[in-house]
């Protein structure tokens, strides 16, 4: 039997005891941005390190000033060289009183129609993709007792809050790190039966606005109207971030921001792209963003600015009728080609500064800044992933924008020098950042099989 | 001695008990708007009732569909009759973190100055000023036996949740509760040394707002500008609300807003009202209200729109990429002269549909409505009542405008045909509705006077 059959063979029946193992790695509530969960994402990476250990791989937890950084590397194979990175934190789970079940225990849910899925916080975001790549190469391991390709996985403990010590990381280890190619898992299938390579990414900058107005809380009756509400102020700037064509106004922002070129347009027209049902899947049918622009551009080649929070004044049951003395506004934009994110930061504040009336106060808090990025999908490491995916979904891998950003990809290309295949198996309807996360059992067992088929093929030059 | 001289001997000699009785009262929680102090309301109902039964009244706590309604009698007297009214209720104290103290837990500050002052939630709002009124009557009757005018209190338990239970309590009762004139403790002096009887009310609507957008929370790296944002729908829709001038722009929002008149406006001008003062006090200096007002209008005779909460997203510590399902806010308008809270409620909801896409939802909530009140400063009880004001305090009553809004006092006119006296011992500082309210020793024990002193006054025809 060749190597690749034996090892899927292998794959196959180790998958209950998979299972088992990325059930224990979800019961960790690895809540990076919180910090009354730091002890639990510090579990979290000495889990991986004990598991890695064991399937062969020479790990450490690193410690950084936020959360540990995982390294683990198997240097069985020379040759080619891999790196790939996944993250072990996840998402907030609030509001809690929408999910079905406890987001922290994990359990695989069978639906009338017979198909499974893994439901838990950070089933598909990314717990479940990393270990289809460690599960992976455990079998690999198993079988030949060692990997086809040098292989190194980096765990990031804060990719879902800023990710601030991954940079300086990368800097200072840039040789430890380094190989002739980047791999990650934490994106999406094209759709339930093809897989996808994702060779563009949009870029983020997050930001924090608060305005202060009044030094307490205000009685609206004896003050309303004469004291400045920042309620009012910030609904103003947030407001004004759009204009009534769906486009932002701050000044600047398109500056780096091209037509898409003819050719990309065209591969994506053959996409046949159900922008009703991408929209219908969550309830909506109205595209929010700007006038004339295609619903994959608006995800895919267009930045975009959200309010992902904003808060001021009472928000209990009933009503108080008050002026508070402050509000805020948790805002992010997504960017894409050549938009300078530390540029666009400094255009926001600016904007927002403009907005506050003399006597208040406002201030800033950054979370997070990465440039978008493209891959060059010729190279060879693209066309070798391709192929195993193609080989193991029965139909050819598309090559596909995506609207997350994944601030590591430039990173790894700014320091290391490294292009990076995203494939992921993850499915739009995963419900990731949301309530009821879950993961298709088939996106785990066939991601893990792809991951195994990848691995031979990048090994074998 | 003459009777009116022993019983402001009476309450000289009995401070430090009737210090005791309000501090009990201070001590329940009964915050009207949250259901979770429900039990505490009608803890502060009964306390009523057993409080005012020792003084001699015919007391009980009547139920409603919300909170119970206190209604207590002391027919020794004919002659002319008077209503009080006030309300045991409180307004929540979130946020818990900015109190220097446990908010239920009253004590006396005694400051390097010398003045001292009553700390606790309803200190001066309004438990803290109803007391005032019952601590006069008390003294009455221990000197005399009798209170100078047929007395009725009422005291109702959601003043500060909306009121729904009072109109309807007011229509059934109105043959019981009927006097010739009503007295409320629940205003402001003009400044520390100058008792007020206020003559206008701003009138109130209370208005919740909620935006659904997609049935889920949605990752804004997906979704992000393709999918409605409930929090920019909201945010345009409470933008809108003001124009650059400060103008409410709801259409017809000052149908029923005439230009004060010549008359009055003179006699506002003679109070001296020091705007930079006013607001300086809370940290600001800009008024903000329209443009081409002074700040007296602003807050007395022009009708504002205020956000008192709003919220939508993730608004934890960190950030979360997230687009939420949905948002909302709480907006309150403050009316004056023949604004018609009715009409301005519907023309906001009017306002406010316009501005959903199609593809989202918006849901409202009622919060209350009372029309604005004037009253006849030229008749006989107001004259009496600033004559024994000025008597107290060694300066002349004036009667002024005022920015908060009294719901009952429209229902007492409409309903029972009554005018009311509006005069209470509170300063611009006493943090009502804030962290730290406090209530004046010197308010407490000279508004106790005044009350013996007005109750006189009133019983002489």
């Amino acid at each position: 039997m060749p190597e690749l059959e034996a090892v899927l063979a292998n794959i196959e029946s180790n998958l209950d005891a998979a299972y088992e193992r990325l059930f224990a790695l979800l019961r960790i509530r690895s809540i990076s941005t919180d910090p009354a969960y730091a002890q639990e994402c510090r579990a979290c990476a000495d889990w991986h390190v004990k598991d890695l250990r064991e399937i062969g791989f020479e790990a450490e937890a690193r410690e950084t000033q936020g959360h540990p950084i995982v390294v683990g590397h198997d240097r069985s194979s020379t040759g080619r060289s891999v790196l790939f990175y996944g993250h072990y934190d996840v998402q907030p789970v609030d509001p809690l009183g929408l999910w079905d079940h406890d987001p922290f225990e994990p359990f695989i849910e069978t639906r009338p129609d017979g198909s499974r899925a893994i439901r838990a916080r950070g089933a598909s975001d990314d717990k479940g993709q990393v270990m289809t790549f460690i599960e992976a190469c455990r079998a690999w391991k198993a079988v030949t007792g060692k990997l086809p390709v040098a292989t190194t996985i980096l765990l990031e403990g804060e990719e879902e809050s800023g990710g601030a010590s991954l940079p300086g990381f990368l800097e200072t280890h840039a040789d430890e790190l380094r190989a002739d190619i980047g791999l990650i898992c934490d994106t999406n299938m094209w759709d339930a039966k093809t897989p996808a390579i994702q060779t563009m990414l949009r870029g983020l900058c997050g930001e924090e606005i608060t305005i202060h107005a009044a030094d307490r809380d205000l009685h609206s009756g004896f003050y309303g109207s004469a004291a400045a509400n920042p309620n009012r102020i910030l609904a103003r700037i947030l407001s004004d971030l759009h204009d009534a064509d769906g486009r932002v106004t701050i000044p600047g922002f398109y500056d780096g921001v091209p037509e898409l070129p003819d050719a990309l347009r065209a591969q994506w027209d053959t996409l046949n792209f159900d922008a009703a049902a991408f929209l219908g899947a969550v309830g909506l049918s109205v595209p929010a963003g700007e006038r004339g622009r295609s619903v994959l551009e608006m995800v895919w080649s267009r930045p975009t600015c959200e309010i992902n929070g904003m808060g001021g004044g009472y928000q209990g049951a009933g009503f108080k009728t008050v002026i508070p003395s402050v509000a805020s506004a948790k805002v992010s934009f997504r960017l894409v080609f050549d938009q300078d994110p530390h540029a666009i930061r400094k255009a926001f504040r600016e904007f927002a500064r403009k907005r506050v009336p003399s006597d208040c106060k406002v201030e800033f808090a950054e979370h997070g800044a990465g440039r978008a990025i493209r891959f060059p999908i010729e190279a060879d490491a693209f066309a070798k992933t391709r192929d195993a995916l193609s080989a193991e979904w029965g139909r050819p891998a598309v090559f596909i924008g995506g609207g997350g950003s994944i601030p590591v990809t430039a990173e790894l290309k700014q320091k290391l020098g490294m292009d990076v295949v995203l494939a992921g198996f993850a499915l739009d309807d995963d419900r990731i950042h949301s309530p009821n996360e879950k993961y298709e059992l088939e996106s785990f067992r066939r991601g893990v099989r792809s991951w195994a088929r990848v691995l031979q093929e990048l090994g074998q030059h």
